[in-house]
């Protein structure tokens, strides 16, 4: 029987002992996965069995077989990218939300996985001090997308359609798209999904004298430009964190523009805005009053297992009219009185998960507090490592530091031919290769910068401490051979 | 601590428990919610928790205000729409992934995600005897979306991206897409989100005399007006088991009209195509051959737990092509050698879970004569209700049943003024609000008609008979009382 209670009982159990066993044992895997191209090919047989196998022989086959090739994104010395948080609450809510595996496209279909879902994304929206107009009381409402990229799409064909009603389909050729070059590459994916001109999405260049930020000057400019030119500016994308430095784009400032030129301002904090439920991080999202929408990913740095990226928007009727659909098979009383929400239209796919349930369940597990001081101990452990690079004079932190990433460098010998790049890739390589530490890297202004990226929850000072350690030790190395 | 090891295991354990419980007592729940919209704002606060709450609390607010607000897609009286398979095996998968929580949009992030996901989808393939251009060892392969919609969405994307690159991008307002009227409405919103002229997303007409299917005769006509029109056919979806009747477009003409016209041919299968694993059902797929994407979800009928749909592609350059970004960020030495496939440019999120485990573990845990009889079972169960309804004159079934939807509908009495639309329709809302059967319902030539859905796992016989006594019951209150 594939769905017996008491089979599921016993099954699930050796899972839950599986899983914790993993988290315990966490460390003793290479954290950047050591396997070649195709190395599982050899050892998985190249059809699906026939026959049921046991549990057991598929739980041996995940230790002897998958874990060597995956990266642990939960293991305390991960500093890659932007952290994934797993939680036991997060956890929790990701089994609960399978276990009743709804599919919850409409209110009818499980009405409690709307309503909690707009409960806990106004409660969230108050956490976050947004504009009373982000609140489903008002004219707009949060929604849980997947992804930061799915959030800036479906806001992106919002902003399209409501343009074209109002200059007319004809124009969509002449639609012109705004954000800084170091806006998320999510964002020019969006465009091409869409159908924009790709020549109109404009990624104004940023450099170090803004530390990366979009200057508001640069932007008036280019509008100014394309309207003189017949083009039709419609969207402007501001970051407050972005991927490579975590810089923040000027919101009052930006907003300002996005008004008096009609643009939807659409302000991507995927990262960042977890920080932003701490007072003392509120005013980096200062100006959100005058955006139209705005998107943090829970998944990332909010103890929510991933996916879960929440967005609010201030006119969710936009969304519905680019969104929407209404077969008759879909059809019920409640949606077709008006009388619920119906998230279908607020996204792309059509069958969504019970994801509130997880990041609910976060918020009731740790309180508001306790992931303020999740926040703040990474933050102090970045602010840590970012002394460290300092007291090394063979390294230099290149962008300055708000939350908890740190970008920097170790710098080239003189007369070194390549400026530090190929330096500071060896350097990358030669760290993540001892599987103890797991960091990646991004360009500014031409240089390779490396990332170090605290976040995941095992994370604490002695994993920092020994990453340094490794960093110093593999620098040294370089240094010497070179 | 957010992630304690042993905390997750105590706290997991809980969890299992109390998911087993519901299993055994999912009868106990109304199938169809009947609460009414806004119950759940009524029962919890307006502001997240500052501080800890314990999972007790959690639990017990779980079985006393969520619950009430599930509509029960596994209970063994749900009938509704198509069905969304939990299973113990997809149960575990899910479990795996959330315990991991690694987000796989690149090879390096997680290698075994990425390959695992190819050789499973490799299995499936084969299983469905798709034919060899959708392997991965060729120019094509398969990738796992989280719904039909997106699955849908990129390869329109890709075939629109494909046809510009030869006609110039000038032609977007004159792109054709056709389909028939029968086809699921995510067509319609990917054609929409993908900037097509809404006026030329051809939704072919159908009737009866086809049983609801595409004509290849229609299909020409079309195609032939729209070309001495001046437009530009570019896409035609055909779908095996549409979502109204099961209706089986025939592939082998329309693949041959796509192939003369160089129309991308998609197929989508997404309820049906679990069917095909089985050799008596396999024939209908035939014509596969001539298409250029197969979509089936695994997350509807074949165990999987939701989201995990499965999409083929036997050219997946131009997926890339159109989908694929590479920001600085994420380059890595195995991306960049082009090594490996990552999947980020297979689809529309950046990030991605790791839901191949699931399906590796159905396909392990049951094998492929598991999921035969599990197909099997409910076909036998559809044909049976289907006897019913023949045995019983007042109700006449209103299309052929292929699979394990029965489309059906009670007889008006004569000199009925809405044709029976109504009367219909109050059965629904009549027996749905029993709280022991949930059906959902369809427009099939103008006339208001029942579906019978069987697919959820624990549907036995005996459900289907206290579903049909519900039906017969309310059929007789409903007549005599009119």
């Amino acid at each position: 029987m594939p769905m017996d209670a008491e089979q599921l009982r016993d099954h699930a159990h050796k899972m839950v002992d599986f899983i914790a066993d993993y988290y315990k044992t966490i460390q003793t895997f290479p954290v950047l996965s050591q396997v070649q191209p195709g190395y599982l090919g050899k050892l998985l047989p190249d059809s699906a069995p026939n026959y049921p196998d046991s549990l057991q022989n598929v739980l041996n086959d995940v230790q002897e077989k998958i874990l060597p090739g995956v990266t642990h994104w939960q293991s305390p010395n991960y500093f890659a990218y932007f952290p994934s948080n797993s939680s036991i609450a997060g956890f929790l809510g990701e089994m609960l939300s399978a276990g009743l595996n709804i599919v919850g496209f409409s209110w009818i279909t499980s009405p409690a996985a709307t309503e909690l879902e707009t409960i806990v994304l106004d409660w969230l929206a108050k956490a976050l001090q947004l504009p009373d107009d982000f609140y489903s009381s008002g004219q707009g409402g949060g929604v849980i997308q997947g992804t930061a990229s799915e959030a800036v799409l479906v806001v992106l064909v919002a902003a399209r359609d409501k343009i074209l009603r109002r200059v007319g389909r004809s124009a969509l050729p002449k639609l012109v798209m705004y954000a800084s070059d170091q806006t998320h590459s999510a964002l020019q994916k969006a465009c091409q999904i869409a159908g924009l001109n790709p020549e109109l999405c404009r990624l104004l260049k940023t450099d170090s004298s803004t530390n990366y930020a979009l200057s508001p000057d640069v932007l008036s400019e280019a509008i100014s430009s394309d309207i003189a030119g017949g083009l039709v500016p419609f969207f402007l994308c501001a970051t407050v964190g972005t991927t490579s430095s975590t810089a923040i784009d000027p919101l009052p400032a930006l907003g300002k523009i996005a008004k008096t030129n009609k643009l939807w301002f659409h302000v991507d904090a995927a990262y960042a805005g977890s920080a932003c439920v701490c007072p003392e991080y509120r005013h980096c999202i200062d100006g959100v009053e005058e955006a139209d929408s705005f998107n943090m990913n829970a998944h990332k740095w909010f103890l929510t297992n991933f996916d879960c990226s929440v967005l609010w928007v201030k006119d969710r009727s936009s969304l519905i009219q680019s969104l929407s659909t209404n077969p008759e098979f879909l059809k019920n009383k409640a949606s077709q009185g008006n009388m619920v929400i119906d998230y279908k239209d607020w996204q792309i796919p059509l069958g969504r998960r019970f994801r509130s349930l997880k990041l609910w369940m976060v918020l009731r597990l740790y309180g508001l507090e306790g992931l303020r001081s999740h926040i703040r101990n990474h933050i102090e452990m970045a602010a840590y490592f970012e002394e460290l690079v300092g007291q090394d004079t063979r390294f230099k932190v290149i962008a300055p530091r708000t939350f908890s990433l740190v970008c920097f460098r170790l710098l080239p010998l003189l007369n070194s031919e390549d400026h530090g790049n190929k330096l500071n890739s060896d350097l990358l390589d030669s760290v993540n290769s001892t599987g103890n530490a797991f960091i990646t890297h991004t360009v500014l202004s031409g240089e390779y910068v490396l990332r170090f990226a605290v976040g995941a929850p095992l994370t604490e000072r002695k994993h920092v401490d020994m990453a340094w350690q490794i960093l110093q030790d593999k620098a040294t190395a370089l240094l010497e051979s070179s």
